[in-house]
């Protein structure tokens, strides 16, 4: 069950545990993607060249995939890492940025959902569904659609794929098919900031990879960025500043931050 | 005509329109120019791949390129999405970083050039003028000339693509080969941040998606970046700080500091 | 030797002459290192086309080959790059990020060793003994090995190659296989904030560029990021403060704040 007080021990878990994520991302978020998972705890690596994809997803606890700046190159890596990741059996999170903007992207998503098989699939309400609907067009990576509007769809992929679906947006949602849970957290500057979304995704596997039941870390997971949002706004006078404060605050985030601040 | 009400009116408009800059651009600066779009409210996508390039640079506004880590395999994108932006009648930005530094930089611009009919080129002193001059050098990517030195090439540079030239320094100039906009607004710590030239441009594809006139629209941008340098520098401690500060100004700026900061 | 007195007259010849550094790195810290080597003061280039890597590296003063996120097809252009360096008698740091963690990259560090021949190769623990014995794994690109652990590999890593070795951690060894030189200066929030290793490489290729003696312009830059650490602890409130403050810190460092905190 999702509470303040879940939240607060899966986080002490992770920090514990502290599990090495593998990361293949997008050029745009590497560094802050970095930041955050040494920020909450984790322990990053970033590596895409399929040489060394089954080495690399061979000891990493968790593997995250985010198409942010694909290319038919790393395409390659991703489903070699996939493989090994399913094989092994640690949680794999795809992030499908600009799913919905290009086929590409669109048909890339479908490779990756078919031959990885995520357990979690992490987007904005555009990009999901983008998934389940070719009529549905994302603004470059900025989503054109409310997350309340991509709930049904998110249910219906999540009943597809067998992945816990995660839509971000001013209220968040998580849902493995049936069950759903909501986190109301609004934070007006956050979509102002380059790769908040992909923060949350990376953040997503660090979660599942201490968390055994999915639907649970992906919420841990939300919660945690909702609450690190809720720190930050008093402090942040613009972007620049909300994002430096949000690193400080994701390393600082104590039980007492999350009871305060999380709107379930 | 330029002044600090027209500036401050078409940042308005940016804002409302926050039309979607499709960046094809380099390593250094992705999370930086993506943040500093977001910032002054337009929406940012960084893509590349050859096989999303007539889709991606089919929905955006404007199409900004630049050659900062360039590879060959990145040319080809450049050149399919430059090929669209033009069909479509989408302003095209160029960004020559390091042109004079290597040939192959040198080269690859003039190929850009020859087959993206860029609206606007915008560089520093070193690098507008290597477009023009095999003798001028640059240090790496950082200008060995005055903005000053560079205005006639850049002139002439104009007159021969049919490109604004936009060449930034601690004066910049901004011409269609005949008319000269300047903004004397020096900023010392700006050349002590990394991918500050890259914003401008980002900023002027922006500006450029949103004015008809292409001089205008460069010249409006250059004035956004010393505004906000203005704006900034009684905050800085040291380049981390600008940065930081930075984007927050470009979010807050207003009216009132346009009036207050702007030379031209 | 290496004293306060000479890491600031050290520093001081850095500044003046503001070395061109040619950087071949990873996607992860490309902004910050480029940032770190203008706040320093020092002229920083990323470029890795093998069809520029001639010229690029024929007007650097220092090249720094990092392989955190390798490629198959960036080993080209390091391999160009590092002849090209080695021809003209410029410095060649390399940093074998995350050496240990796969075969692949443990391959091409040897490979870089034997046909660039750096000058100095500068990791942390795991990585340095990764070099030498197979039996040594890395965590990703953490150390999961003490500096103290790593020293005697180093002592022979040095004396195979040629390369001064440099291993950052708690306390800092910088050794030319007889000679050790040690930095005590332990900042807990250092390794929170990814790159901060890629940092202290970078500024070692620029402080390369300025000193005859390689041992000393490893110790000296190393000094610098012991320095910038500690004039930073008291202000960061977390790892992004951490990261903000630690630009300014290099762009302000003064005599002063060498003897001050320098613990040798």
């Amino acid at each position: 069950m999702i509470t303040a007080q879940t939240v607060s021990d899966n986080l002490e878990k992770l920090r514990e545990q502290s599990p090495l994520v593998h990361n293949i991302t997008n050029y745009v978020v590497m560094n802050s993607t970095a930041n955050a998972l040494l920020s909450i705890g984790a322990s990053p690596v970033m590596a895409h060249a399929p040489q060394e994809m089954e080495a690399m997803a061979g000891i990493a606890s968790a593997l995250v995939i985010n198409i942010g700046t694909l290319s038919e190159e790393w395409v390659e890596g991703m489903l070699i890492a996939g493989k090994k990741a399913s094989e092994r059996g640690i949680p794999i999170v795809l992030d499908p940025v600009g799913a919905g903007a290009t086929p590409f992207r669109t048909k890339t998503c479908h490779t990756i959902i078919k031959h990885c098989k995520p357990t979690i699939i992490r987007g904005n309400a555009s990009e999901i569904m983008a998934l389940i609907s070719s009529e549905v067009k994302t603004k470059g990576v900025d989503s054109t659609q409310s997350s309340e509007e991509a709930l049904e769809m998110a249910k219906t992929l999540s009943q597809e794929t067998g992945a816990v679906v995660s839509i971000s947006g001013p209220t968040d949602f998580i849902t493995d098919g049936e069950k759903v849970i909501s986190i109301k957290n609004h934070i007006p500057l956050m979509p102002k900031v380059t790769g908040m979304g992909c923060t949350a995704t990376t953040i997503t596997g660090a979660m599942a990879a201490v968390c055994e039941n999915q639907l649970e870390a992906a919420a841990y997971a939300m919660s945690i960025m909702a609450v690190a949002g809720e720190m930050v706004t008093p402090k942040a006078q613009g972007p620049g500043s909300f994002q430096m404060h949000f690193l400080d605050a994701l390393n600082n985030m104590k039980s007492k931050d999350i009871s305060k601040y999380l709107k379930l």
